[in-house]
């Protein structure tokens, strides 16, 4: 088994303005990539400016990052690096913009390489990326993945190259700002690497222990989800239980939650939070049905009398997403065509299988 | 708080004919650390020369690093390793191999610098390293940490300079042929690197979050322990604890036990592992009287009923240590003229809390 987190992590107040010259540190010029508010209300965005003016290091924005960010977003950005010069890139805000940075970092340090390259694993380098989130859920903080939208496919995939951050800043204070729903939505997402990664085939000690200890983090701020009232200490509990699930999924992957999830946000755009919550009660389900071990342990960690009781939780969280028997059977489909969704399920799950998750309820 | 560990580990069946290319991809020259024994009768050298053959890549061997390595050692190491014109540097065995791996590593760096920069706070960088253990207590393969014999101020200290070794191959094969006082002196090691990173002023909820499962896994080998009796999980066991126990020192520093430890294992010739398991009860006794959180926790994890069931079994596994009131006054002396190592116990310990810790019993 193997256990590989590079990013060197700091979570605390004003982790940027304490850490600001060892992210200066990473170059000389730096690309900053944003969506195009949470960055500015948060107040991160002025945070990274300050360190970087303080430390004397020149800087460009891009704030342009959609929700799911397209290639064609990720290529335009790139541009604006390549011809600045940029020798490092900081990416502000939830998993859309620290994704981006990472296939932006890519594209800039191999600057006369087409859109192409981001799907071929020929295990390019890229230049070094400082990740900030604002949000609880991606992890994208701490993982090697950039997910973007492929209009090529209709889909959403992580680029071949696995990029890990540098330096990841992490800051309650950025999540004050954000409405209660993106809260929720997100820490849905980070519950998600947690089970995925937990019920996975890849998974090891070492992703257990992550994904354990997540699953228990996540669940003392339980309540504070239902009730959609959060503090300080739910940010923090919140925000480290999505680094643990981020360093989790880097050891196994996600599985068919996230798999299924693709299809409702490309095609109903459905938030992923929201997209991956729909599948977790029935994933949960399938694995106490195939006699997966831990079940029962996991539900008592999240602090659930059972698959029920979870299944009620999930959708008092996310609300009704609505979608048809047609949906279901090119959701089916979509993970048919991409077998390799279906060898991260602990045991020889069939197409009836992924019925199962759809339908569970 | 921070959690930074870049070092990549594998900790498998053949780790290293398995990544053996990764270890070679590390340089062109490897200059190989070995003590005089372990090495070869645990195969673990002969398992390094044939993926270094077979991967096209040259080396040198110095294997002559003594049982708590001296500054002076390190040097000949080094002096070795430039004439040699050495990229990269793979210490095998227990922690006095693993830790002169990282400080030769340095010096072959910094070629032109005189032994002295080894213990000045220079930030200096090393040649990578890859440590592969033979033992189950250092936990070297995985922190920044060189702990030599200074002559010159007659204890053992860390150099100033953080290393952490690049890859690190953990593999329960070569603990195979350890007596089985080396495999209980080391366990109780890296108990020691447990409890004294849970019970620190520097521990966070990252760093508790590594040693309380590394406590746990410790725990779960604790009757093979006692009774010298190891199987193949044993030992994958061990060595996963004193994994996560190395990950756990790294971001804490150890405490007053091995703080103390140095003395009578500079002094006196008592193993390192030995030497800190005589005050691990005296300190766990000393956090009870304190009220420190977490003691009961910690004791009922370990699976003892009480701090006095811990001293019995510590007891029965290093045997009796002889030193005398001299000695405790000279122990005590060193830790007053070095008062650092009294910053990290979690609370403002003074001269007669180290007595309490020596005298317990």
């Amino acid at each position: 088994m193997e256990f590989y987190i590079p990013t060197k992590i700091y979570h605390e107040d004003n982790a940027v303005l304490k850490h600001g010259s060892e992210i200066a540190s990473l170059g000389r010029k730096a690309l900053i990539i944003t969506g195009e508010n949470s960055a500015v209300l948060t107040g991160a965005l002025d945070d990274v400016i300050k360190v970087l003016e303080d430390n004397n290091t020149e800087s460009v924005l891009y704030d342009k990052i959609e929700e799911n960010p397209s290639v064609a977003t990720v290529m335009e950005a790139a541009d604006i690096g390549r011809k600045y010069g940029a020798d490092f890139v900081i990416g502000i805000g939830g998993g859309s913009p620290m994704d981006a940075a990472k296939a932006v970092a890519l594209m800039v340090q191999n600057r006369d390489t087409p859109e192409e390259v981001l799907y071929q694993p020929l295990g390019l380098k890229s230049l070094p990326v400082a990740e900030i989130p604002t949000t609880c859920g991606t992890g994208s903080e701490v993982t090697p993945y950039a997910i973007l939208t492929r209009n090529d496919i209709k889909t959403k995939q992580s680029i071949s190259h696995k990029i890990y951050p540098a330096i990841a800043c992490i800051d309650a204070k950025y999540l004050d700002m954000a409405p209660s729903h993106i809260i929720r939505d997100t820490a849905i997402d980070a519950l998600g690497h947690l089970l995925e990664s937990y019920f996975n085939a890849n998974a090891t000690e070492y992703s257990r222990l992550l994904s354990i200890n997540g699953i228990e983090k996540w669940a003392e701020n339980k309540n504070a989800l239902a009730e959609k009232e959060f503090t300080k200490d739910n940010y923090n509990g919140l925000l480290f239980a999505s680094t643990l699930a981020g360093m989790a999924i880097s050891h196994t992957g996600t599985s068919l939650p996230h798999g299924l999830s693709y299809y409702l946000t490309y095609n109903k755009g459905i938030a992923h939070g929201r997209a991956v919550g729909v599948f977790l009660p029935g994933y949960l389900y399938l694995m106490e049905k195939n006699s997966i071990p831990g079940c029962k342990d996991i539900i008592s960690k999240m602090g659930f009398k059972n698959t029920s009781s979870f299944k009620e939780f999930i959708e008092n969280c996310i609300g009704y997403i609505p979608f048809n028997e047609e949906d279901k059977e090119n959701m089916v489909k979509e993970i048919k065509d991409n077998p390799k969704k279906l060898l991260s399920v602990p045991f020889e799950a069939k197409e009836d299988d992924i019925r199962e998750i759809i339908n569970y309820g």
